[in-house]
């Protein structure tokens, strides 16, 4: 990559930073929100206006492809099927808001204060999507022509565990055709340091309901009869960890999980983590989890049962002397490789269906919303992925992983396709929480990083697809 | 009371039974739910309401007296201060509806079907209260005079524990004067047998919640490393309860316990109890509870420690990975005589304590909602309302208990009242569950047993003063 182009793609941006937060806003006061139902209109007119910008910005077509949830969007620049296809990955959906009136200014009301645009979803994703919107745009019209083709996927269910996109991806191979994956939905820096994602956590989710009555009964005159189903459903999650040593207590678990190395245990603790402040960041006294283990090694390298939901009788009465009829926890596994989700889902249900009594009714719906992701830390992708790093934010990064789920990068690594995982995104944007937010300059620097990206990968691709076809397991 | 007077009534209720279902239908078109703060000024419209109709029915003076919540209406029929008076107490406030889909007719939208009114608080209380209005009614038109005095009590929140009764009583002691009290809030059958209660539970309230985050964080960045509100929460649930033997686990909480005799087990098999129709009326496969004692000991004799509502997360979200900021449960007790509520609070909110981690923010809130009442089941009140339900109903009643609990009993009780616990209620009358519903004979039959009872009563009253008076500690 030139300086000159380097340079001419800057200046493209902040020239055009206005128009740039303005597109981002609009994406953003759509509240696509695929984990409320009732949001679907919403979900699809986020995808539609999503696939109008992508063709401003100089994609030749933008379709969104039906699946059997929200659909999928398809944007392709071709200039030359001879030439490479960079495929970009993101999401247009976004996580509920949770309690709006903490937000200080409204989710769905992008709000520019303190040179950072406020809103859900500013930060993941829709942030990200704009960058590559924009950085075709501003080489379009830089330099007034592509030396490669790029490939925008973008999906309306990654909040919900990407539920449909391995079929989608599965029926539309050849559209989707690709030398690499660019996945923008991760974090890019550990305090100011930058980083590269190299693993991700894969991703259970289990709906447990027990149900020992068919409707509420009087506590007065029915308690201490019958079957409570919060006292049943308590016991059970009690019983499925330790509450000492932090450790889940399903047989067999933990067996096919892969530790660090020491070397890699040693690096983690070289990483510029302030413990201190991520903790403070959600409002946590101290770390907990699993003993033995750090936090960074609690997050990135051990897997997890967690209890997201808990709901039984009706909480919103100021007295409700009930033996409620049924109570229902959501809970979620975060897997790390090698272990088997379907393994563990069935070691899960298995769990669940052993602790409950025989004479409640139970149900257990556990799915499979990601499986884990162990990416190489070196080789030349890494290595051009590093220079366009260095070179927009001006240092080198360091490989980390990211304890969350991405479920489409399974999807990529096992279908052959040489993936990295390069976002902007800081812990403080406060993504998937309250006050989600992105820093204007990072918004515009995240531009010139992708198109500087894809130029440095384009460029390498010929050097590069002899090792990458080799990494069959990748 | 002479037959001639009994045909008298019996005739002008039969004559208006149309107007008896209107009124109650009238009443109970209101949702006036305590439990919900929303409803508050359906409840106030409720109270309101109940004043016209016993103006109308023949009730000199009808006041709303203010408190800290909900009115209490006093409703005043006053022939002559030397007279004896009568006191009635009922409640106009209901409890929530539950699911209203599930409800064969809409809760608030009163229907006359099979010979029954179907409307949530047509049973509990609403219909009793109606009884005790058209008892004087019928008194009043069928004779043209009262032998006694009558006062109507009708509180609007005994659904929530009546929290201001006990002021309100001992704010208004004067105008509250009465001879004796007929408390009309409890079943008046077991099956086909007429009962008389003599026992009722008292109550304790207690939310407790768990707070580890200041807000919802992802399960993927954070889980593993920090507390889940949600599993401390189980897991001191699950500790309060052997899920084995159903025992309370809290030290010293049985301490003050009076079992029954062995007279008095014995007598409670004699009972006509349906155990597999009481079960199956709330959809129950089977009996569960504290070893060693039968079903009816577990509602009537023993304590009990309900899980009534459980709250975290989003359940409504189709996926919420996160972990949740806070955990919330709402716990009740059920206590019998001897134990006193104020200690078992105490003992409660301690346990809670020290099974929380330190590292934790715990709030425990525990309320004091009803304390137990053991009342004779032998005496002249007991024999002057066993004529009353024989002369009605054909069958002498035998005593029962009731595991629920109507809070101002044991104020009237401790304040030397001698009282009654006389309703027309049955169990599948479904009240505090889906499909309330109350016959339109037995709401008849109420009416008649209302004005035999307070005759047969007034009459020996002056024969029951003496040894009243003797039992300072009913």
């Amino acid at each position: 990559v030139t300086v000159e182009l380097v340079d001419m793609i800057r200046e493209y941006c902040i020239a055009h930073t206005n128009l740039v937060v303005s597109d981002l806003a609009e994406l953003c006061a759509i509240p696509s929100v695929s984990a409320h139902a009732e949001r679907a209109a919403e979900v699809l007119a986020c995808g539609e206006l999503l696939a109008r910008k992508a063709l401003e910005a100089g994609f030749h077509s933008a379709t969104l492809v039906p699946t059997s949830g929200n659909p999928v969007l398809v944007a392709r620049h071709t200039v030359d099927p001879n030439l490479p296809t960079v495929l970009v990955y993101g999401h247009y959906d976004v996580q509920p808001s949770g309690d709006e009136s903490l937000w200080t200014s409204p989710p769905f009301f992008p709000t520019v204060r303190d040179e950072a645009l406020w809103a859900r979803g500013v930060s993941d994703d829709k942030g990200h999507l704009v960058m590559h919107l924009k950085a075709l745009e501003a080489m379009l019209r830089s330099t007034g022509s592509m030396p490669f083709n790029v490939t925008l996927v973008a999906e309306g269910e990654e909040e919900i565990g990407s539920p449909n996109f391995e079929a989608f991806f599965a029926a539309n191979r050849n559209l989707l055709k690709a030398d690499l994956v660019v996945v923008s939905d991760t974090l890019g820096f550990l305090n100011d340091q930058p980083t590269i994602c190299t693993g991700l956590r894969g991703l259970l989710l289990a709906d447990v309901s027990v149900t020992t009555l068919a409707s509420d009964a009087h506590s007065g005159l029915f308690g201490g009869a019958v079957r409570n189903p919060a006292e049943v459903l308590a016991r059970m999650m009690a019983s499925l960890k330790d509450g000492t040593t932090g450790r889940v207590l399903i047989d067999g678990f933990y067996d096919d999980v892969v530790s660090p190395s020491s070397e890699e245990r040693a690096s983690l603790i070289s990483l510029p983590f302030d413990e201190k402040g991520w903790l403070a960041s959600i409002g946590s006294d101290g770390p907990f989890g699993e003993q033995g283990w750090t936090t960074l090694e609690r997050i990135w390298w051990r897997p997890t049962l967690e209890f997201n939901s808990l709901d039984s009788g009706d909480a919103g009465a100021l007295v409700n002397t009930v033996v409620p009829s049924r109570a229902r926890a959501r809970l979620s596994c975060r897997l790390v490789a090698d272990q088997s989700p379907a393994r563990v889902a069935t070691l899960l249900e298995d769990a669940l269906k052993s602790l409950a009594p025989s004479d409640v009714k139970l149900e257990v719906a556990v799915r499979v919303a990601g499986r884990p992701v162990a990416l190489p830390s070196t080789g030349p992708l890494m290595d051009g992925a590093g220079r366009a790093i260095e070179r927009v934010f001006g240092r080198a990064p360091l490989p980390v992983r990211m304890g969350g789920s991405i479920p489409p990068v399974a999807t990529f690594v096992e279908a052959g396709l040489p993936s990295l995982l390069v976002g902007v995104g800081k812990e403080e944007d406060n993504f998937h929480a309250i006050d989600e937010h992105l820093d204007i300059d990072r918004l515009i620097d995240g531009i010139l990083l992708m198109a500087t990206l894809w130029t440095e990968l384009a460029r390498d691709l010929d050097a590069m697809r002899v090792p990458m076809s080799q990494r069959g397991d990748a």
